[in-house]
Protein backbone atom coordinates (compact mmCIF):
# COMPACT_ATOMS: atom_id res chain seq x y z
CA UNK A 1 0.00 0.00 0.00
CA UNK A 2 1.38 3.48 -0.26
CA UNK A 3 2.40 5.57 2.20
CA UNK A 4 -0.54 7.44 4.26
CA UNK A 5 -0.66 11.23 2.94
CA UNK A 6 -0.31 12.94 6.14
CA UNK A 7 -2.64 16.32 4.94
CA UNK A 8 -5.31 14.26 3.93
CA UNK A 9 -5.27 11.26 6.67
CA UNK A 10 -7.64 11.04 9.48
CA UNK A 11 -8.70 8.86 12.28
CA UNK A 12 -12.37 8.14 10.24
CA UNK A 13 -10.96 8.09 6.39
CA UNK A 14 -10.54 4.59 5.45
CA UNK A 15 -6.78 3.78 3.84
CA UNK A 16 -6.30 5.07 0.45
CA UNK A 17 -5.69 1.71 -0.81
CA UNK A 18 -7.99 -1.48 -0.22
CA UNK A 19 -5.67 -4.35 0.98
CA UNK A 20 -4.50 -6.87 -1.50
CA UNK A 21 -5.48 -11.01 -0.66
CA UNK A 22 -4.60 -13.86 -2.15
CA UNK A 23 -7.34 -13.76 -4.41
CA UNK A 24 -7.00 -10.11 -5.75
CA UNK A 25 -3.19 -10.49 -6.49
CA UNK A 26 -3.25 -11.51 -10.06
CA UNK A 27 -0.27 -14.35 -11.17
CA UNK A 28 -0.04 -12.24 -14.54
CA UNK A 29 0.82 -8.61 -14.98
CA UNK A 30 0.92 -8.10 -11.47
CA UNK A 31 2.21 -3.96 -12.95
CA UNK A 32 -1.59 -3.97 -14.06
CA UNK A 33 -3.42 -4.31 -10.89
CA UNK A 34 -4.29 -0.94 -8.52
CA UNK A 35 -5.78 -1.02 -5.00
CA UNK A 36 -6.34 2.31 -5.07
CA UNK A 37 -9.61 3.39 -3.42
CA UNK A 38 -10.08 6.19 -6.27
CA UNK A 39 -8.99 4.32 -9.22
CA UNK A 40 -11.37 1.60 -8.46
CA UNK A 41 -14.28 3.90 -7.38
CA UNK A 42 -13.82 5.94 -11.05
CA UNK A 43 -13.90 2.14 -12.88
CA UNK A 44 -17.62 1.37 -11.05
CA UNK A 45 -19.26 4.89 -10.90
CA UNK A 46 -18.42 4.64 -14.94
CA UNK A 47 -20.94 1.32 -15.43
CA UNK A 48 -23.72 0.19 -14.45
CA UNK A 49 -23.68 -3.42 -15.97
CA UNK A 50 -21.48 -6.01 -13.69
CA UNK A 51 -21.08 -9.58 -14.27
CA UNK A 52 -22.07 -11.34 -11.17
CA UNK A 53 -20.54 -14.82 -10.84
CA UNK A 54 -22.01 -17.17 -8.09
CA UNK A 55 -22.02 -20.67 -7.93
CA UNK A 56 -25.23 -22.91 -8.22
CA UNK A 57 -25.44 -26.53 -7.50
CA UNK A 58 -21.88 -26.66 -7.75
CA UNK A 59 -20.91 -24.73 -10.76
CA UNK A 60 -20.37 -21.10 -11.49
CA UNK A 61 -23.14 -19.03 -13.24
CA UNK A 62 -22.13 -15.88 -14.46
CA UNK A 63 -25.25 -13.37 -15.19
CA UNK A 64 -24.97 -9.44 -16.68
CA UNK A 65 -27.10 -7.49 -14.31
CA UNK A 66 -26.97 -3.32 -13.34
CA UNK A 67 -25.31 -2.48 -9.92
CA UNK A 68 -24.97 0.72 -7.83
CA UNK A 69 -22.43 2.23 -5.47
CA UNK A 70 -22.80 3.92 -2.08
CA UNK A 71 -19.81 4.55 -0.47
CA UNK A 72 -17.76 1.27 -0.02
CA UNK A 73 -21.28 -0.77 -0.84
CA UNK A 74 -22.07 -2.22 -3.98
CA UNK A 75 -25.79 -3.31 -4.45
CA UNK A 76 -27.64 -4.88 -7.30
CA UNK A 77 -31.43 -5.91 -7.34
CA UNK A 78 -33.93 -7.98 -8.59
CA UNK A 79 -37.23 -10.27 -8.40
CA UNK A 80 -37.89 -11.44 -5.16
CA UNK A 81 -38.00 -14.72 -7.30
CA UNK A 82 -34.77 -15.24 -8.93
CA UNK A 83 -32.31 -17.24 -8.42
CA UNK A 84 -29.35 -15.63 -6.83
CA UNK A 85 -31.53 -12.97 -5.03
CA UNK A 86 -33.64 -16.13 -3.80
CA UNK A 87 -30.18 -17.96 -2.69
CA UNK A 88 -28.86 -14.85 -1.41
CA UNK A 89 -31.98 -14.58 0.69
CA UNK A 90 -31.31 -18.12 2.67
CA UNK A 91 -33.48 -20.55 0.38
CA UNK A 92 -32.54 -23.87 1.09
CA UNK A 93 -29.09 -22.91 2.96
CA UNK A 94 -28.65 -22.15 7.21
CA UNK A 95 -28.26 -18.53 6.61
CA UNK A 96 -28.24 -15.51 4.28
CA UNK A 97 -25.43 -14.74 2.24
CA UNK A 98 -24.24 -15.62 -0.90
CA UNK A 99 -20.49 -15.75 -1.88
CA UNK A 100 -20.17 -13.69 -5.20
CA UNK A 101 -17.61 -12.47 -7.90
CA UNK A 102 -19.03 -9.18 -9.06
CA UNK A 103 -16.50 -7.90 -12.23
CA UNK A 104 -16.96 -4.92 -14.20
CA UNK A 105 -14.94 -4.07 -17.43
CA UNK A 106 -14.39 -0.72 -19.92
CA UNK A 107 -13.05 -1.25 -23.19
CA UNK A 108 -11.00 1.49 -24.20
CA UNK A 109 -8.89 0.39 -27.21
CA UNK A 110 -8.16 -2.64 -29.85
CA UNK A 111 -4.10 -2.86 -29.28
CA UNK A 112 -2.87 -4.04 -32.82
CA UNK A 113 0.79 -5.42 -32.78
CA UNK A 114 2.66 -6.87 -35.94
CA UNK A 115 2.73 -10.02 -33.80
CA UNK A 116 -0.63 -11.66 -33.26
CA UNK A 117 0.89 -12.42 -29.91
CA UNK A 118 0.92 -9.47 -28.48
CA UNK A 119 -2.32 -7.93 -29.48
CA UNK A 120 -4.52 -6.54 -26.67
CA UNK A 121 -7.22 -4.60 -25.46
CA UNK A 122 -7.03 -1.32 -23.55
CA UNK A 123 -9.38 -1.81 -20.60
CA UNK A 124 -10.02 -1.24 -16.94
CA UNK A 125 -11.39 -4.15 -14.54
CA UNK A 126 -12.45 -4.25 -11.46
CA UNK A 127 -13.27 -7.28 -9.58
CA UNK A 128 -14.99 -7.20 -6.32
CA UNK A 129 -15.07 -10.99 -4.23
CA UNK A 130 -17.20 -11.10 -0.91
CA UNK A 131 -20.84 -12.19 -0.09
CA UNK A 132 -23.98 -10.98 -1.19
CA UNK A 133 -26.59 -10.14 1.29
CA UNK A 134 -29.77 -9.75 1.33
CA UNK A 135 -30.78 -5.36 2.82
CA UNK A 136 -33.62 -4.99 4.87
CA UNK A 137 -33.20 -1.85 5.96
CA UNK A 138 -36.12 0.28 4.99
CA UNK A 139 -33.62 3.62 4.29
CA UNK A 140 -30.89 1.90 2.66
CA UNK A 141 -33.09 0.07 0.14
CA UNK A 142 -34.43 2.94 -1.22
CA UNK A 143 -30.94 4.42 -1.13
CA UNK A 144 -29.70 1.76 -2.97
CA UNK A 145 -32.59 1.70 -5.46
CA UNK A 146 -32.16 5.42 -6.29
CA UNK A 147 -28.39 4.50 -6.98
CA UNK A 148 -29.29 1.61 -9.04
CA UNK A 149 -31.18 4.25 -11.75
CA UNK A 150 -28.75 6.43 -10.98
CA UNK A 151 -26.17 4.30 -12.17
CA UNK A 152 -27.51 4.29 -15.50
CA UNK A 153 -28.55 7.78 -16.28
CA UNK A 154 -27.20 10.35 -12.98
CA UNK A 155 -29.78 12.52 -12.15
CA UNK A 156 -32.50 9.99 -12.92
CA UNK A 157 -33.71 9.00 -9.64
CA UNK A 158 -35.15 12.29 -8.56
CA UNK A 159 -37.45 12.44 -11.65
CA UNK A 160 -39.41 9.12 -11.72
CA UNK A 161 -41.63 8.24 -9.56
CA UNK A 162 -40.16 6.42 -6.95
CA UNK A 163 -40.98 2.42 -5.91
CA UNK A 164 -44.23 1.82 -3.92
CA UNK A 165 -45.20 -0.87 -1.26
CA UNK A 166 -46.10 -3.14 -3.87
CA UNK A 167 -42.93 -2.80 -6.20
CA UNK A 168 -40.37 -2.78 -2.84
CA UNK A 169 -41.95 -5.91 -1.71
CA UNK A 170 -41.20 -7.57 -4.95
CA UNK A 171 -37.60 -6.36 -5.08
CA UNK A 172 -34.94 -7.79 -3.83
CA UNK A 173 -31.77 -5.74 -3.11
CA UNK A 174 -28.32 -7.25 -2.56
CA UNK A 175 -25.01 -5.91 -0.49
CA UNK A 176 -21.49 -6.40 -1.67
CA UNK A 177 -19.26 -4.69 0.99
CA UNK A 178 -16.20 -3.55 -0.87
CA UNK A 179 -13.24 -5.05 1.02
CA UNK A 180 -11.44 -7.62 -1.11
CA UNK A 181 -10.98 -5.64 -4.45
CA UNK A 182 -8.83 -4.73 -6.74
CA UNK A 183 -8.48 -3.23 -9.94
CA UNK A 184 -6.62 -3.79 -13.32
CA UNK A 185 -5.86 -1.47 -16.23
CA UNK A 186 -4.06 -1.59 -19.64
CA UNK A 187 -3.45 1.30 -21.39
CA UNK A 188 -0.79 2.75 -24.05
CA UNK A 189 0.23 0.82 -27.14
CA UNK A 190 1.65 -2.78 -28.76
CA UNK A 191 4.39 -3.69 -27.10
CA UNK A 192 5.83 -5.63 -30.27
CA UNK A 193 9.35 -7.34 -30.49
CA UNK A 194 12.56 -5.50 -31.59
CA UNK A 195 12.76 -7.82 -34.10
CA UNK A 196 9.05 -7.63 -35.12
CA UNK A 197 9.47 -3.68 -35.72
CA UNK A 198 10.72 -3.47 -39.44
CA UNK A 199 7.57 -5.98 -40.17
CA UNK A 200 5.16 -3.89 -42.95
CA UNK A 201 1.70 -4.75 -40.41
CA UNK A 202 0.61 -1.09 -39.33
CA UNK A 203 0.38 -0.85 -35.05
CA UNK A 204 -1.67 0.72 -33.16
CA UNK A 205 -4.87 1.44 -30.86
CA UNK A 206 -8.06 2.03 -31.75
CA UNK A 207 -10.07 3.81 -29.41
CA UNK A 208 -13.22 2.12 -28.10
CA UNK A 209 -16.13 4.35 -26.06
CA UNK A 210 -19.62 4.21 -25.49
CA UNK A 211 -21.62 6.22 -27.82
CA UNK A 212 -25.01 7.48 -26.86
CA UNK A 213 -27.97 8.09 -29.66
CA UNK A 214 -30.43 10.47 -29.54
CA UNK A 215 -33.14 9.60 -26.83
CA UNK A 216 -36.21 8.13 -28.46
CA UNK A 217 -39.18 9.08 -27.03
CA UNK A 218 -41.84 6.28 -25.54
CA UNK A 219 -44.80 5.81 -27.90
CA UNK A 220 -47.07 6.72 -25.26
CA UNK A 221 -45.26 9.72 -24.07
CA UNK A 222 -46.79 13.58 -24.53
CA UNK A 223 -45.14 14.89 -26.97
CA UNK A 224 -44.77 18.43 -25.63
CA UNK A 225 -42.75 16.58 -23.01
CA UNK A 226 -39.17 18.24 -23.07
CA UNK A 227 -36.15 15.89 -23.24
CA UNK A 228 -34.54 16.52 -19.81
CA UNK A 229 -31.12 18.57 -19.00
CA UNK A 230 -29.34 14.83 -17.66
CA UNK A 231 -29.75 13.12 -20.77
CA UNK A 232 -28.60 15.65 -23.35
CA UNK A 233 -25.49 15.40 -21.27
CA UNK A 234 -25.29 12.53 -21.70
CA UNK B 1 -37.68 -26.42 -29.99
CA UNK B 2 -38.84 -24.46 -33.19
CA UNK B 3 -40.12 -27.44 -35.77
CA UNK B 4 -37.39 -28.48 -38.33
CA UNK B 5 -37.47 -26.35 -41.66
CA UNK B 6 -37.63 -29.42 -44.35
CA UNK B 7 -35.99 -27.28 -46.81
CA UNK B 8 -32.96 -26.45 -45.18
CA UNK B 9 -32.30 -29.34 -42.65
CA UNK B 10 -30.36 -32.19 -43.82
CA UNK B 11 -28.76 -35.15 -41.94
CA UNK B 12 -25.49 -33.37 -41.08
CA UNK B 13 -26.92 -29.84 -40.32
CA UNK B 14 -27.21 -29.59 -36.07
CA UNK B 15 -30.76 -28.68 -35.25
CA UNK B 16 -31.79 -24.97 -35.88
CA UNK B 17 -31.73 -24.37 -31.65
CA UNK B 18 -29.64 -25.47 -28.39
CA UNK B 19 -31.52 -27.77 -25.86
CA UNK B 20 -33.03 -25.73 -23.28
CA UNK B 21 -31.93 -27.43 -19.71
CA UNK B 22 -32.59 -26.51 -16.44
CA UNK B 23 -30.01 -24.38 -16.26
CA UNK B 24 -30.11 -22.79 -19.16
CA UNK B 25 -34.21 -21.80 -18.49
CA UNK B 26 -33.97 -18.69 -17.15
CA UNK B 27 -36.03 -18.18 -13.28
CA UNK B 28 -37.43 -14.86 -14.70
CA UNK B 29 -38.31 -13.33 -17.89
CA UNK B 30 -38.52 -16.48 -19.91
CA UNK B 31 -40.11 -14.33 -22.85
CA UNK B 32 -36.68 -12.97 -23.21
CA UNK B 33 -34.98 -16.26 -23.40
CA UNK B 34 -33.68 -17.65 -27.10
CA UNK B 35 -32.27 -20.82 -27.65
CA UNK B 36 -31.74 -20.07 -31.83
CA UNK B 37 -28.17 -20.78 -33.00
CA UNK B 38 -28.30 -18.28 -35.56
CA UNK B 39 -29.26 -15.66 -32.61
CA UNK B 40 -26.52 -17.43 -30.29
CA UNK B 41 -23.68 -17.11 -33.03
CA UNK B 42 -24.44 -13.35 -33.84
CA UNK B 43 -24.45 -11.82 -30.34
CA UNK B 44 -21.15 -13.88 -29.97
CA UNK B 45 -19.63 -12.73 -32.88
CA UNK B 46 -20.49 -9.23 -32.36
CA UNK B 47 -18.20 -9.18 -29.00
CA UNK B 48 -14.74 -10.08 -28.28
CA UNK B 49 -14.25 -9.71 -24.52
CA UNK B 50 -16.44 -12.31 -22.36
CA UNK B 51 -16.70 -12.57 -18.60
CA UNK B 52 -15.52 -16.12 -17.67
CA UNK B 53 -16.65 -17.57 -14.56
CA UNK B 54 -15.03 -20.43 -13.08
CA UNK B 55 -14.51 -21.56 -8.90
CA UNK B 56 -11.66 -21.68 -7.40
CA UNK B 57 -11.11 -22.66 -3.87
CA UNK B 58 -14.46 -22.84 -3.14
CA UNK B 59 -15.10 -19.71 -4.54
CA UNK B 60 -16.63 -18.07 -7.68
CA UNK B 61 -14.29 -16.16 -9.84
CA UNK B 62 -15.46 -13.91 -12.75
CA UNK B 63 -12.49 -12.63 -15.36
CA UNK B 64 -12.75 -10.61 -18.36
CA UNK B 65 -10.95 -12.14 -21.23
CA UNK B 66 -11.38 -12.24 -25.30
CA UNK B 67 -13.00 -15.29 -26.83
CA UNK B 68 -13.26 -16.57 -30.41
CA UNK B 69 -15.87 -18.77 -31.80
CA UNK B 70 -15.23 -21.43 -34.74
CA UNK B 71 -18.33 -23.16 -35.52
CA UNK B 72 -19.84 -24.49 -32.28
CA UNK B 73 -16.35 -24.05 -30.11
CA UNK B 74 -15.45 -20.97 -28.03
CA UNK B 75 -12.33 -20.68 -27.82
CA UNK B 76 -10.31 -18.62 -24.88
CA UNK B 77 -6.38 -18.20 -23.86
CA UNK B 78 -3.94 -16.75 -22.23
CA UNK B 79 -0.85 -17.26 -20.70
CA UNK B 80 0.12 -21.07 -19.56
CA UNK B 81 0.92 -19.46 -16.43
CA UNK B 82 -2.48 -17.80 -16.03
CA UNK B 83 -4.61 -19.43 -12.87
CA UNK B 84 -7.44 -20.63 -14.96
CA UNK B 85 -5.69 -21.54 -17.79
CA UNK B 86 -3.48 -23.70 -15.31
CA UNK B 87 -6.26 -25.40 -13.66
CA UNK B 88 -8.15 -26.53 -16.81
CA UNK B 89 -5.19 -28.38 -17.64
CA UNK B 90 -5.15 -30.16 -14.87
CA UNK B 91 -2.74 -28.72 -12.19
CA UNK B 92 -3.88 -30.11 -8.55
CA UNK B 93 -6.25 -32.35 -10.29
CA UNK B 94 -6.86 -35.29 -11.69
CA UNK B 95 -8.01 -34.71 -15.35
CA UNK B 96 -7.89 -31.93 -17.04
CA UNK B 97 -11.43 -29.50 -17.32
CA UNK B 98 -12.49 -26.60 -15.69
CA UNK B 99 -16.38 -26.00 -15.16
CA UNK B 100 -17.12 -22.35 -16.69
CA UNK B 101 -20.09 -20.16 -17.51
CA UNK B 102 -18.78 -17.43 -20.69
CA UNK B 103 -21.19 -14.66 -20.87
CA UNK B 104 -20.90 -12.28 -23.38
CA UNK B 105 -23.00 -9.27 -22.79
CA UNK B 106 -24.17 -6.13 -25.49
CA UNK B 107 -25.31 -2.85 -23.94
CA UNK B 108 -28.26 -1.83 -27.03
CA UNK B 109 -30.10 0.82 -24.79
CA UNK B 110 -30.93 2.55 -21.30
CA UNK B 111 -34.90 2.25 -20.77
CA UNK B 112 -36.19 5.26 -18.71
CA UNK B 113 -39.60 4.62 -17.48
CA UNK B 114 -41.83 7.18 -15.49
CA UNK B 115 -41.29 5.08 -12.28
CA UNK B 116 -38.40 3.98 -10.78
CA UNK B 117 -39.40 0.11 -10.69
CA UNK B 118 -39.74 -0.40 -14.84
CA UNK B 119 -36.35 1.06 -15.76
CA UNK B 120 -34.65 -1.31 -17.54
CA UNK B 121 -31.42 -2.05 -20.08
CA UNK B 122 -31.51 -3.11 -23.60
CA UNK B 123 -29.30 -5.74 -24.10
CA UNK B 124 -28.37 -9.03 -25.83
CA UNK B 125 -26.55 -11.73 -23.43
CA UNK B 126 -24.80 -15.30 -24.33
CA UNK B 127 -24.29 -17.72 -21.19
CA UNK B 128 -22.81 -21.17 -21.72
CA UNK B 129 -22.06 -23.41 -19.51
CA UNK B 130 -19.53 -26.24 -19.95
CA UNK B 131 -16.03 -27.57 -19.51
CA UNK B 132 -13.01 -25.92 -20.67
CA UNK B 133 -10.64 -27.94 -21.83
CA UNK B 134 -6.89 -27.36 -23.16
CA UNK B 135 -6.77 -27.54 -27.02
CA UNK B 136 -3.43 -29.44 -27.79
CA UNK B 137 -3.81 -30.19 -31.62
CA UNK B 138 -1.65 -28.15 -33.24
CA UNK B 139 -4.01 -26.90 -36.07
CA UNK B 140 -7.01 -26.39 -34.16
CA UNK B 141 -4.70 -24.20 -31.47
CA UNK B 142 -3.41 -22.03 -34.62
CA UNK B 143 -7.76 -21.81 -36.36
CA UNK B 144 -8.41 -20.94 -32.27
CA UNK B 145 -5.63 -18.18 -31.78
CA UNK B 146 -7.13 -16.86 -35.41
CA UNK B 147 -10.32 -16.67 -34.62
CA UNK B 148 -9.53 -14.93 -31.07
CA UNK B 149 -7.56 -11.98 -33.37
CA UNK B 150 -10.56 -11.84 -36.09
CA UNK B 151 -13.07 -11.65 -32.99
CA UNK B 152 -10.91 -8.46 -31.98
CA UNK B 153 -10.47 -7.08 -35.91
CA UNK B 154 -12.17 -9.44 -38.74
CA UNK B 155 -9.38 -9.36 -40.97
CA UNK B 156 -6.10 -9.01 -38.59
CA UNK B 157 -4.89 -12.30 -38.43
CA UNK B 158 -4.03 -12.90 -41.67
CA UNK B 159 -1.79 -9.35 -41.69
CA UNK B 160 -0.11 -9.89 -38.40
CA UNK B 161 2.95 -12.30 -38.30
CA UNK B 162 1.95 -15.48 -36.75
CA UNK B 163 2.83 -16.89 -33.80
CA UNK B 164 5.88 -18.41 -33.50
CA UNK B 165 6.73 -22.03 -31.43
CA UNK B 166 7.98 -19.93 -28.56
CA UNK B 167 5.10 -18.05 -28.13
CA UNK B 168 2.68 -21.23 -28.90
CA UNK B 169 4.48 -22.84 -26.51
CA UNK B 170 3.81 -19.76 -24.01
CA UNK B 171 0.21 -20.06 -24.97
CA UNK B 172 -2.69 -22.05 -23.15
CA UNK B 173 -6.02 -22.51 -25.52
CA UNK B 174 -9.04 -23.29 -24.05
CA UNK B 175 -12.35 -24.55 -25.79
CA UNK B 176 -15.81 -24.56 -24.85
CA UNK B 177 -18.21 -26.17 -26.95
CA UNK B 178 -21.63 -24.57 -27.38
CA UNK B 179 -23.75 -27.38 -26.31
CA UNK B 180 -25.59 -25.46 -22.86
CA UNK B 181 -26.43 -22.55 -24.14
CA UNK B 182 -28.84 -19.49 -23.93
CA UNK B 183 -29.28 -15.64 -25.56
CA UNK B 184 -31.31 -13.30 -23.62
CA UNK B 185 -32.63 -10.48 -24.95
CA UNK B 186 -34.74 -7.08 -24.20
CA UNK B 187 -35.70 -4.75 -27.06
CA UNK B 188 -38.56 -2.19 -27.27
CA UNK B 189 -39.37 1.05 -24.91
CA UNK B 190 -40.51 0.86 -20.79
CA UNK B 191 -43.39 -0.57 -19.86
CA UNK B 192 -44.76 1.56 -17.67
CA UNK B 193 -47.85 0.94 -15.80
CA UNK B 194 -51.17 2.39 -16.99
CA UNK B 195 -51.83 5.06 -13.97
CA UNK B 196 -48.36 5.93 -14.37
CA UNK B 197 -48.68 7.02 -18.02
CA UNK B 198 -49.75 10.87 -16.90
CA UNK B 199 -46.63 11.54 -15.02
CA UNK B 200 -44.80 14.43 -15.91
CA UNK B 201 -41.81 12.34 -16.47
CA UNK B 202 -40.03 11.71 -19.80
CA UNK B 203 -39.88 7.82 -21.16
CA UNK B 204 -38.24 6.19 -23.74
CA UNK B 205 -35.16 4.86 -24.53
CA UNK B 206 -31.26 6.22 -24.67
CA UNK B 207 -29.40 4.24 -28.01
CA UNK B 208 -25.94 2.64 -26.81
CA UNK B 209 -23.62 1.70 -29.07
CA UNK B 210 -19.63 0.69 -29.11
CA UNK B 211 -18.19 3.23 -30.73
CA UNK B 212 -14.59 3.29 -32.40
CA UNK B 213 -12.34 6.03 -32.67
CA UNK B 214 -9.67 7.12 -35.48
CA UNK B 215 -7.08 4.49 -35.24
CA UNK B 216 -3.27 5.71 -32.95
CA UNK B 217 -0.11 4.54 -34.96
CA UNK B 218 2.48 3.09 -32.86
CA UNK B 219 5.12 5.68 -31.86
CA UNK B 220 7.60 3.13 -33.40
CA UNK B 221 5.01 2.92 -36.73
CA UNK B 222 7.06 3.88 -40.15
CA UNK B 223 4.86 7.22 -40.76
CA UNK B 224 4.55 5.85 -44.26
CA UNK B 225 2.45 2.49 -43.89
CA UNK B 226 -1.40 2.92 -44.94
CA UNK B 227 -4.03 2.38 -42.16
CA UNK B 228 -5.88 -1.11 -43.64
CA UNK B 229 -9.31 -1.39 -44.63
CA UNK B 230 -10.36 -3.63 -42.17
CA UNK B 231 -9.79 -0.81 -39.89
CA UNK B 232 -11.07 1.95 -41.69
CA UNK B 233 -14.65 -0.30 -41.67
CA UNK B 234 -14.90 -0.32 -38.42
Amino acid sequence: MPAPDATAATNDAPDSAYTPTDRTVPTRSRERASYDREVVHAILDEGYVCHLGFIREGAPVVLPTLYGRVGERLYVHGSTGARPLRMAGGAGTEEPGLPVCLTVTHVDGLVLARSAFHHSINYRSVVVHGIARPVTDPAERTAALDALVDHVVPGRSADSRPANGKELAATAVLRLDLEEVSAKLRTGGPNDDDEDLELPHWSGVVPVARAYGAPIPADDLSPDTPVPGYLTRL
